[in-house]
Formats: C-alpha cells, structure tokens, sequence
C-alpha cells in the first residue's frame, strides 16, 4: 500500500465532505467559517477516524459524518487558541488568522458555530445505530470539554510565563491534543461496533500516536520557531517537549510513542497497516526536519 | 395551581441539577464555569423543557438532563455575549461578567466548556431512547448553531450602529433568542415522545413564547436603560423592539404574542395550565413594570 496516496485521497474525501457541511453561501459568518474550515489542512484525525471505522467493518461513508465533526471541533479549537486573549497569533498554515480577517468578535462565533455543528453533524448520520451515534457524541464531549481539550487550553493559559516541567509538559499536551486524537480513533471503532478487545486495542493505539503527535509537533513548532526569529516556544514560556526533555530526548519519546502505537494495533494485522503507517510517518516527519536542521545549522 | 411557587419549586430542582453538573473543585476554569452558572438565573429555558416533557408523559427526572443542557448552552451564550469583542458589558445578573472575574480568556474557555458539555449531558442521560436522545442534540445543535443564535449573534453584531428595522429586529431576536425558546420546548416534547399533534401544537407554542419572551425582554432592558443612564439599546444602535415599534407598539405586540402562545396550548388542554402560565407571566412581568415606569415618570 502507497501510504502517501492514501492519505491524500482520504484528505480529499474529508475536505468534500466539510465543503458540503457549510455549502457557500453569501452570508459573512458562512464566510468565515468557510475560511478557517477550508484552509488546507493534513485531516489527520478525521484520517484516523475513517480508518479505525473501516478496521471494525464500517465503510468510509457511514463514518464520515463523525470524522467531519471531529475536524470542525479541531478547527473550532485554532480558532479561538489564535485570539489575542489567547495566543494571540496572527497566521495559521501561511495566512491571516480568523479575527485579523473578520474581526475578534466575529471569530469567537466562527468557532462556537463549527463546535455546535459538530454535535447536528454527528446526531444527523445517516445509517448508523442511535445508541453508537450517541456513543461518539459523549466520546467527542468527553475529549473537548473541561476534562479534556479546553481544560488543557485553559491550563496552558494559567501556566504561561512559568517553567514547565516534564509532568506539567505531560499533562496539559495530554488534554490539549492527545484527548482528541484518542477520541478520533475511539469513535471511528464505536461507529463500526468494534468488539471491546478492538476498542481496546484502538484506545492504547490512539493514546500512543497521540502523544507521538504532540511531541512531533512541538519538535516541528521549535525548528520552525528557530528559524524564524530564534526564540523558541521553551523561550516563550510555552511548554514543550523540548523545553522540556531537549531536542534529542524529545525525539527519542517520539520514537518510543511511535513503537508503542505500532505495538499496540500488532494484533489487529494487515487491517491495521494504515493506523500503524500514520505513527512512523508522523514521527518520520519530524525526525527528517530536526536531521535537515542539525545539518543546516 | 400556584403558578410562582411551580416556577420557585422547578428552578430549585433545575439549580441543583446544574451544580452536579459541574461540582466544586479547585480547578481555576471549574471555578469560573460555576460563577457564571450558578448566578440565579430564572431558568426559564429548563423549566419550559420539563413542562413540555410532562405534559408529553415524560417525568421530571429523565427530562432534567435536557433541561440542564439547555441551559448550559443559553449560559454559554451570556458570557460570549458579554465579552469585549461582542457586548462588551461589564455586569450581568449585578455581578462583574466572567471575564472582568477571570480574564478574557479564561471567559472564552468557559463558554466553550459549557457548551460542549451541553452536548454531553444529553449524550449520557439515563433511560432515554437514544433515537429520542440524539433527536435532541440535533434539535439542540440545530437551535444554537450557524442557523439558530450563533447565526443571530453575527447578524447582531454586523449590524451594530446602523438603524433597525421591524423586519431586521424580528429575524435577529427570532435567530438569538426564539430559537433556543423554541427547542427548549420542542426538546421536551421529543424527550417525552410526544405524538406528531402534540408536537406541532407545543412548537407553535415555542415560536409564541420564544417572541413574548424576545418583546418582554427587549421592553424591561429598554426601561432599565433609561433608568440606568438615560442610553436606550435603540439609541446604542442595538435593534430593540421597543426601538422599532415604540414602547406603546412593543407591548402590543408583546400581548399578541402571548395570546398565540395560549392558543397554541389550548387543545391540549389543562396539562398545558403550567405553559400558558409561564406565557401570561412573562408578558405580565413587563407591561407590571411598563407601568411602573410610566407612572414614576
């Protein structure tokens, strides 16, 4: 199997598939909404969700209306963690951020718009059992509520300007990304009825790839950050991996969390040859760009 | 029946219900969610959803989680509303607005934690059929999204300083305010299983009261104001009924509201006493201090 094109083949289904949640319209919001939500993104969760879902027998159809949920809950996320009382950041993936174009007020609605569409997407399915259905909407709640992603934001946020340690580092990455990467695979197997030795093994496979996801990002976020202006995240007072482990023993939890994904869905076999290609190709990619900058620098 | 000691007896049940959503813990966001939930609302929203539930054969208790979450959704709405890049208000309910508390992004969090609980509260409520279940998250999602009161917000906001008219406040407020009104109580009606006639007949119900309520809120803000400072939401370029159609007008229209709201109910008739009561008392309420104001001035 060619992983790259099946990557960008399903990134091609998602992006349609979020396109046809908010159609064009002449409104402004819609507009708006549009332009966060359509901007290019890699659709890594809903790739993992469309995936878990055919591992446990569901044809990509019937588990796309969650995978659009998941991802209009993740674009939900940028937008408000971009707000000057947040981040404050002004470009997300290379262009103006939602409130430099449409104003604070407008992209604080941005976001609350995707997040509740989430839950009608979700409830509206089509041909999918309502008791799985509600499953997934308590699973996605569950991830993105005050237990999981925003309870991490809003420790990030009281955390910053401190020194963080590897715990502190740990726990908040766990809710801010790790909750909704876990819960992008735990749905996917909930949809398709997964037997609870798959749904276990899908959950320790998700928590895996979502710590091999925060600490690549993080090791991307600070070659990227070097680069640019030299002060790092670390410097920042952000909590990161690297601020915190190092570059070189950032990367080697990287690699560890990478095995343990991999380990975790061994059992399941050839089914699960896309789940385990996602881990080393996350994990590879940050790898790659901390080698070129090594030898550049 | 006691109307005010029904309403006093049902928010009691409804408080206590939203602390168990969000018990006390030393978490800053966990603090700051309870601060603006438990602020004494009337609870309007949850009490007409119970009602409905009742009177479609549903006790209070399998109702109550639904009640709850609408109210954490219309919650939700005020401490958005209130932030600096929206209405910029200061007090809410006598108190400093949560993010004068907590800062403006700790505020924003709060907002998003309610509102994704919401969702998980209806998911995980005990003994409902989950068809009847997720039916009510899509009524839910539906009310408050893109196309419910998010979507009002926005036109709200767009529309900030120019001249309202009757046409512009009617398809704001229905957007901001009647379409939450209105699922509150469609979302009783489905938790219940209410047959198709009955269904029909509280949602036409839920499209009068959603109104009154709008008129009536509009009517005792706009008395408020001009006691407050002399500014009216009129003159601040916020489109108000009173600001369209003249105080004499607004409560006119106010009482014709209430009037279809009692009609809507009547066929159903005397398990409807509590929903037509809430009608009269919403209406009352504001003409009682109409009044008031006329006389003092």
């Amino acid at each position: 199997m060619d992983l790259a094109r099946h990557l960008d083949a399903r990134r091609r289904i998602v992006d349609a598939a979020l396109a046809r949640v908010f159609p064009r319209s002449r409104r402004q919001l819609r507009e708006a909404i549009r332009y966060s939500l359509l901007a290019g993104g890699k659709r890594v969760r809903p790739i993992l969700c469309l995936a878990a879902g055919e591992l446990a027998g569901a044809p990509v159809g019937r588990t796309l209306p969650f995978a659009c949920a998941i991802e209009l809950v993740h674009t939900y996320s940028l937008v408000h963690d971009d707000l000057p009382a947040m981040d404050d950041d002004d470009l997300r993936r290379g262009r103006p951020t939602s409130h430099k174009v449409y104003g604070e007020g407008q992209a604080i609605l941005v976001g609350d718009a995707l997040l509740t569409e989430a839950f009608a997407v979700m409830a509206r399915a089509p041909g999918v059992r309502p008791d799985r259905a509600l499953a997934a909407v308590a699973e996605l709640a569950g991830a993105a509520g005050e237990l999981g992603m925003v309870g991490g934001q809003a420790l990030d946020l009281a955390a910053e300007g401190s020194e963080p340690s590897l715990a502190a580092v740990r726990g908040i990455h766990a809710l801010k990304t790790g909750a909704l990467l876990r819960a992008s695979v735990r749905i996917g197997a909930i949809v398709g009825g997964a037997p609870p030795r798959t749904l276990r093994a899908l959950t320790a496979y998700g928590e895996a790839i979502g710590l091999a996801f925060q600490i690549a990002d993080d090791i991307l976020d600070a070659i990227e950050d070097a680069d640019a202006d030299g002060r790092t995240d670390a410097e920042l007072g952000k909590a990161t991996y690297p601020g915190a482990l190092g570059m070189d023993g950032a990367r080697r939890h990287a690699r560890r969390a990478r095995d343990a994904a991999v380990a975790a869905v061994r059992p399941l076999g050839t089914k699960a040859a896309v789940l385990a290609g996602v881990a080393e190709y996350v994990v590879g990619r940050a790898e790659a760009a901390a080698d070129r900058a090594v030898s550049a620098g």
